[in-house]
């Protein structure tokens, strides 16, 4: 762990504050205060890190902020989609309702009701194991602001524990609302519960990475029981949701074989290698009734995995991506028959003009389940580049309705993302995620932008950065060429040139 | 100048080539060599700095390109849009034609009376003033590849001439494919003088910058004659493209002045300052076709600036900037009347779901002129990270029809951008501007993609970073992780769990 505090709100302007649900639920925010003496709260992922006298200890673990709500619903609790399918608005769904509404105008706030109701319908969910207490409730649908994840974890080739936290802790601290865990190296368990015990946000994973190293790697012998096993451990551990490729099927291989890039999902290759080999149908497939039944009982979402996402602009929209597609919609039918919630992921490589089919088919196939797509990226060629590549087609497919974005850093196709890499592919998501919520017109959330633009006119520049998503890099792009932040004009056009100066005097008759 | 070579094609795998037209005009292109024999035209805006020989000397300047065919034309040489319109392909038709084509299949070549056709009619420019023969000719209009513009310029603040220069090769060897010079410092004849000598591409300027620093910076002194002899001074110069905003009137200002963010532009504000001051009607308005009358006589294209694009989200779209729209469109005709080549400037701040608006109007109150926009950036709340705020609306707006994308840096709002800012925002522009031709199904557009794809799907680590946008960032991010670019798989999953790997060892029944 880096020695310097990782939050630090105060220099930022900013403090860690609490609203009241009428039933008495805290529900945790970050309120900037401005240099005209309005505050304005704003979503916060920082968790019990964002208070000032939180010191982060690993070794101890955050508090469980949920420990209650799920003793209290005693042994039997149920998943959320039941308690939101027989009527009943569980805390959980009290605190997303405050949670997404801020400081949005009363007659647009978002009710504990329609929270229920988005939930029961399947629309959204609110991944939450009842393992996982130290999570802050938070809802993925895309009636609510687009959420994004960051994926971390270490691989073969590098990275160990601390690291691991401390990039998780990173990726929060600058805005991501689920952390992936993806680990295939040593210590996969350990590091996980590190990861769980430290985080304030859902977090998910992809089992058969662990269940394949239960199999020394072994492809061929994986089996449905190492498999059930990992999926056993990881929801006592507390995991929040999986990503399950049961949608992958035989017949879908010779169309995805045949492509330009071939399987570019890590789960994908390796459920089509064991099905080639057996010449067996995926046992994720076979077995996802009993997959259902265990993670109902401790509410872990599945996030159905796209095993033949495109992975070239070449593969985009083909037979192989759409046909793993409604599968993972006759699945959806099933997990939902066993109340437990899901998601669905998406590409992938894919041409801006060839987005909008990516979300229509999905909603259609799907039956509105939320979408959790992986950029998409643009175009193949901008290698190091590639959270700009990917940032595009996210924000498209987020304004046109999928729920969860997840981040690609600039390292993709290329290396392990380090610490500055996560911080610009989370905040290069969080612009993604925030133009979609305006595109569509989430309650509240231009007032942000508002204040952003006041300050921008007024030359409050301490403003301008702390409403910025990333104040720490504003700031000091500002004062590289400006020395101070007391000027009424930018580093950029100089005083003599400074056309909101220009404009301002004009409206004050100077 | 900095000391190292800022151009080496051969360390990316590719040299300089030229292809033939049919009467034998030379077009320069980028042939990347891949290591499976395949080599791969594409195209480059280096120009003369590609060729290997070549040494870079500022003080000499380049050699000049067009100057035969300039002097061919004799002393009565008209506008690229009267030739056109007349039934000749020029030169610079004919090369352009060559140069959009590249490797595209024979059938879906773009021809020299296409280009002809396309200027004929207004819906594509190719600037060129007779007196930078420097240029190497290019195409701006939506039927054609999406060009990018990279601003550099002193300010006040900071910045010389050398960096000036540098700054300009900078953005040309990252492949701008304009560079407009906003400086407003000292010695703004002497850099500008400076840059045209020594660029390959098309150079714009605000021309009310320089006539402002002839009246000592004081708005209220500015004349028209001022003004006059500084479009004189600059169309003898070389400049292709002039921003001149001539549609923002008096009846305009009480809409804008009320806004969020009031008038953001430098060149608007300075108008509206001298228009309220005068109480007098915007004098490039008035004296509209006399300067028609001088731009015509060099070939000096109209970029009708958008004096009131929107600097927020709560800005956008609305009566102020449609508005002005509307008058530039009016002078789009009166420009055409000239035979002067005409774009139209647009925003700005303007959130998705308001982009396709933007480009629907432009194209039917300007008659079908080509649109250069800024950005668009969709959200306010990206400071420091601007450049991607602003590349997401570019590519969304590229795909709809824009012909050119002025780029954004990081530093936007913030500071003048250093050499590393600009290398980035013209990289994440291509990207911008890639996707959106790919998106559009420009001919042969989708090559490089795909022959990076298959070079993925191979593991063929030296041609995935040639085939890249910036090759350099993408060997230096694998290399950091590898140490070394022959194996098999990426830094990212490591040799056991590489997908593509996993996917080809089933397809070769491994």
């Amino acid at each position: 762990m880096a020695k310097e505090r990782l939050f630090d709100l105060k220099k930022d302007g900013a403090t860690r504050i609490y609203r009241k649900t009428t039933s008495g639920i805290r529900v945790g925010m970050k309120e900037i205060s401005l240099r005209n003496g309005k505050k304005i709260a704003v979503y916060d992922t920082a968790g019990i890190y964002g208070e000032d006298y939180y010191v982060v200890n690993p070794r101890k673990g955050i508090p469980k902020v949920r420990e209650e709500w799920v003793r209290g619903r005693g042994e039997n609790t149920k998943t959320q989609l039941w308690y939101a399918r027989n009527g009943i608005i569980t805390p959980e769904m009290e605190y997303v309702a405050l949670r997404e509404s801020q400081d949005a105008p009363e007659d647009e706030r978002i009710t504990p009701e329609f929270v229920r109701k988005e939930v029961a319908e399947g629309r959204a969910i609110i991944p939450a194991n009842h393992r996982h207490p130290e999570t802050e409730p938070m809802i993925i649908g895309r009636n609510f602001l687009v959420k994004i994840n960051a994926n971390i974890g270490n691989s073969a080739l590098g990275s160990d524990i601390d690291a691991e936290i401390e990039k998780a802790l990173w990726a929060i601290k600058w805005g991501a609302d689920t952390v992936m865990d993806l680990s295939t190296g040593k210590d996969i368990h350990k590091t996980r519960e590190a990861i769980l015990r430290n985080v304030p946000v859902p977090v998910g994973t992809v089992p058969i990475y662990q269940a394949l190293e239960k199999v020394s790697g072994v492809i061929e012998n994986l089996t449905w029981k190492a498999y059930y096993e990992t999926l056993i451990e990881q929801c006592k551990q507390g995991v929040d949701y999986f990503t399950i490729h049961a949608g992958l099927l035989r017949k879908h291989l010779p169309c995805a074989l045949n492509r330009t890039t071939g399987i570019v999902s890590r789960g994908g290759s390796i459920l089509a290698k064991w099905m080639e080999h057996h010449q067996q149908e995926n046992f994720l497939y076979i077995h996802f009734e009993d997959i259902c039944e265990l993670l109902k009982k401790y509410d872990v979402a599945l996030s159905l995995g796209d095993g033949l996402r495109p992975g070239s602009i070449a593969d985009a929209n083909d037979e192989a991506q759409f046909g793993e597609l409604k599968t993972l919609g006759e699945l959806t039918r099933i997990a939902w028959k066993h109340d437990v919630q899901v998601i669905i992921e998406g590409p992938g490589h894919v041409p801006m003009n060839k987005i909008k089919e990516n979300m229509d088919l999905q909603l259609e196939y799907c039956h509105g389940a939320p979408f959790y797509t992986l950029g998409p990226l643009v175009c193949d060629i901008g290698a190091g580049y590639d959270h700009i590549t990917s940032a595009i087609g996210a924000a498209m497919i987020g304004w046109y309705g999928t729920a969860m974005l997840c981040y690609v850093t600039t390292k993709e196709h290329l290396a392990l993302p380090n610490r500055d890499d996560v911080r610009e592919g989370v905040v290069t998501y969080k612009i993604a995620a925030h133009a979609a919520d305006l595109a569509k017109g989430h309650p509240g959330a231009t007032r942000r932008d508002l204040e952003m633009s006041r300050a921008r006119y007024d030359f409050r520049w301490t403003d301008q950065f702390n409403l910025s998503l990333d104040p720490e890099r504003a700031r000091k792009f500002h004062l590289e060429m400006i020395r101070n932040s007391d000027v009424d004009y930018c580093g950029m056009c100089g005083p003599h040139f400074c056309a909101m100066r220009i404009s301002k005097s004009i409206k004050n008759g100077d």
